[in-house]
């Protein structure tokens, strides 16, 4: 392959929407699959999201909230048991009619969420207060046919997510869990992925078909489009009615339960390829990335061979002991600019390199991958260091991201301010009176939905709606989104 | 629910089949979903494959084995590029004929296995001896849809899994990795859930369709019925061929790769079940259980109820500081009898009691589960002795599982023998000419199949075929199968 081939051959401002789909394929995150709309992930890809997976475990097991598994096929009737809740998925589910030759009789729907399946069974096993709460999560996929245009991690057919269904004795305590996940969400885009967000409320209008109310946490995209990168529900009850999730209370009176759901998909890979990636290719967090640091032996054209890749592979061990991921790239036959190239594209965020006059020095070379800068770190003592760095790069990723959403964030007071800001890209922050009427107007005119209202009020939330002029009820960010 | 709802009603010996599934049901390990044929994991049972996951990630990474991610949905015309491997799954293959309301062309069929789908990927990444070997694992489910009578675990239309696909340049490389992955499956079987294997090849008959051949590892369940407990298959050149798997040699010169694929199933949990429960419910190994060690304080009548909950703490502590996973059962209001029913249903290795009279003497009651055994320990240093507690259960039961599969080998050198060793339950060893028409036989009018070639023979491989007394060429173990 010619290096244009290899390499990214669009810029990220020229053409994002090419620029994303280059960086995923060629730096062997994901590739398609032949159904379209299904992609498929590649070891590099799937590391991240093992890495997501291990963090957002941890987190859950410290509340408590434990793993199960369900299988992918629900019956059409159980599916259709809230009729609303399906109404908001029907269109999308894939229909399994026969097995073999057979054909089924109540048609098998692919799970595009599983509310209905996991309270079926909650309905089973809770049958007092001492099996409250209940709180699993499911690591699995959900399907749902995309008919417009697919996008790897952002509209797929088939997506990675993990699912969690809480039951509780009191809305109190649901209405806590609801906010403590939603939480545990924002750390993990913010201290793994370095993604900074905006929590919140969705609107009614927005809100999970079948929650009393959505919470969300949202993130801009360099192309000026938010993202929702992950929602956590108060079911009030619900689900709980519908499906009979009761417990008899210590005072042996029956009760219905207070539910929760929510969940975050591999929708994170792609907000991570698209804030931190640039021209050159992906640019992995130092938390997320498979390998963490890369070693280039300088091979020097004759003589010294031997004590370059015993000096690399003193400092692959030292920097492993510290439990560091490091990988040497000692492939024969391949020039160090080509493997700057190859490491440069797949996002590793420190290269080292180790050659003879560096060996001299006693010292490497140290680049990092986020912001091109060059420097050197002593051999001795090597860990310790390399730790320090990929920390600060770690930091410093989340800083310039926050920055830049910071400056694509702005506010209006006038429909035509909003108008304008919403056209220009990014999150417009506007007075809005509550009312459906001028959020549908809005969006319609303006191409701008209510992304979040953001908890907290967002400063002005005592001024007018930009739409209609009445008392402002709350305000929200408008943006176009995904 | 009056105590015989709680526990199990049937015996091991009495009623197996029934034993089995209450015991699954009751311990919480799974439940029915509302498809027949299809179970859901509790958490005490997912629990138990996260530790095989576990085990499995960090044995298959040493192998330089990375993980990824496949969809469920396989274009029909893909799934039968392979003919013969096809016809082998063309039967219980489910199919997504929708979308919502819109009828699917080319028909989508839930993955039965997915060497087709990985290897038209396989084919477009790899292009050189520099992406060889290539060897990703993929943790997913298979879905087959069962006719027959289904049993959680063993015999469900969705099976949790893992598959594993090979690339290498040569076929030695190729076959070793079948080895070497055989082994990393015997050694989770025995070191982590205490059951003993067979390992050895299939027969031709018997081997994964579309394989060159089929190793496999078996035991063998209480009942007298074997169990495959997972497979290794080396593929030859027989996907790499119509799949276009190839690579260009150092030389330049393009060949075709040779594959393998393999995997094993949550099938090892209900070999788990079986091997070790008993009449009193689960019996779980220390190294897979959830919780390895349960604390009951044994609160009494009239004070000293702080300083036994101080006490209790205080060992919990210890305890999960020495990476011992524990549970304090200091639920209010249920008898140290319910309680210790309660852990023992479940299976829990190891319970500790610690009431007022322990704490002046200074130690705590301990009981294992799989023994019933007690004894006590003291107070200080507890951590380092039931750590040694716990290795200790582990090898004791896998030894009493390996007796007892020594108990039901029996080896005959006619085939009246081969019959009643058959009907009588177990695993007959007995010399076989190698020939198709001898294996049918011998499983039409006795019921016992080939279920391993043992490697290395069976010491009696030079005798004679127990069914038509020609020379025999090896002597596998027959028996009744799951």
């Amino acid at each position: 392959m010619s290096r244009e081939e290899i390499g990214i051959t669009v810029t990220k401002d020229g053409d994002f929407s090419q620029w994303y789909t280059q960086v995923v394929l060629k730096a062997e995150v994901a590739d398609y699959a032949p159904v379209k709309g299904l992609i498929v992930l590649r070891p590099d890809g799937y590391s991240v999201w093992e890495s997501i997976r291990a963090g957002l475990d941890e987190r859950f097991s410290r509340r408590g909230i434990r793993n199960g598994f369900l299988p992918v096929l629900i019956p059409e009737s159980l599916l259709r048991k809230e009729e609303e809740h399906f109404s908001g998925f029907d269109p999308e589910v894939f229909w399994v009619t026969h097995s073999g030759d057979s054909e089924i009789g109540d048609r098998l729907a692919l799970r595009p969420t599983s509310e209905t399946l996991a309270y079926s069974l909650y309905s089973k096993w809770i049958r007092s207060w001492r099996d409250l709460p209940l709180k699993i999560n499911f690591w699995n996929t959900a399907l749902r046919a995309e008919i417009k245009g697919t996008k790897p991690f952002l509209r797929t057919s088939e997506f990675l997510w993990q699912e969690g269904h809480t039951v509780h004795a009191t809305r109190e305590e649901a209405e806590e869990e609801v906010l403590e996940v939603l939480d545990i969400y924002r750390r993990t885009a913010e201290e793994e992925l370095a993604i900074p967000v905006v929590t919140g409320r969705k609107s009614e209008k927005e809100k999970f078909v079948g929650a009393e109310y959505t919470t969300t946490m949202e993130s801009m995209m360099p192309d000026g489009k938010a993202l929702q990168m992950g929602t956590s529900h108060f079911l009030g009850q619900n689900f709980s009615r519908p499906f009979g999730v009761k417990f008899a209370d210590r005072d042996n009176v029956e009760h219905l339960a207070w539910q929760t759901s929510w969940g975050v998909s591999w929708r994170l890979i792609g907000a991570m390829i698209m804030v931190h990636g640039d021209d050159v290719g992906l640019v992995l967090p130092p938390r997320v990335a498979p390998v963490q640091a890369v070693i280039i032996p300088i091979i020097p054209g004759k003589g010294g061979r031997q004590d370059v890749l015993l000096k690399a592979e003193g400092a692959r061990r030292g920097l492993e002991g510290a439990g560091i991921r490091v990988h040497t790239d000692d492939r024969d036959g391949l020039t160090p600019g080509y493997k700057f190239n190859h490491w440069e594209l797949k996002g590793i965020p420190l290269r080292i390199e180790i050659g003879p006059r560096d060996i001299r020095d006693g010292r490497a070379v140290v680049v990092t991958r986020h912001d091109g800068k060059k420097g050197s770190v002593p051999l001795d003592g090597m860990p310790g260091r390399i730790r320090e760095i990929l920390d600060s790069v770690q930091a410093e990723m989340l800083e310039r991201a926050r920055r830049t959403m910071e400056e694509r964030t702005s506010g209006a007071s006038s429909y035509q301010e909003l108008r304008r800001g919403i056209a220009a890209g990014g999150f417009v922050r506007a007075g809005w009176c509550g009312g459906r009427e001028c959020e549908e107007r809005i969006k319609e005119e303006t191409g701008g939905e209510i992304r979040v209202i953001p908890f907290g009020g967002g400063g002005d939330g005592g001024g007018r709606c930009v739409c209609c002029g009445a008392r402002g009820m709350a305000s929200p960010l408008f943006a176009r989104g995904y």
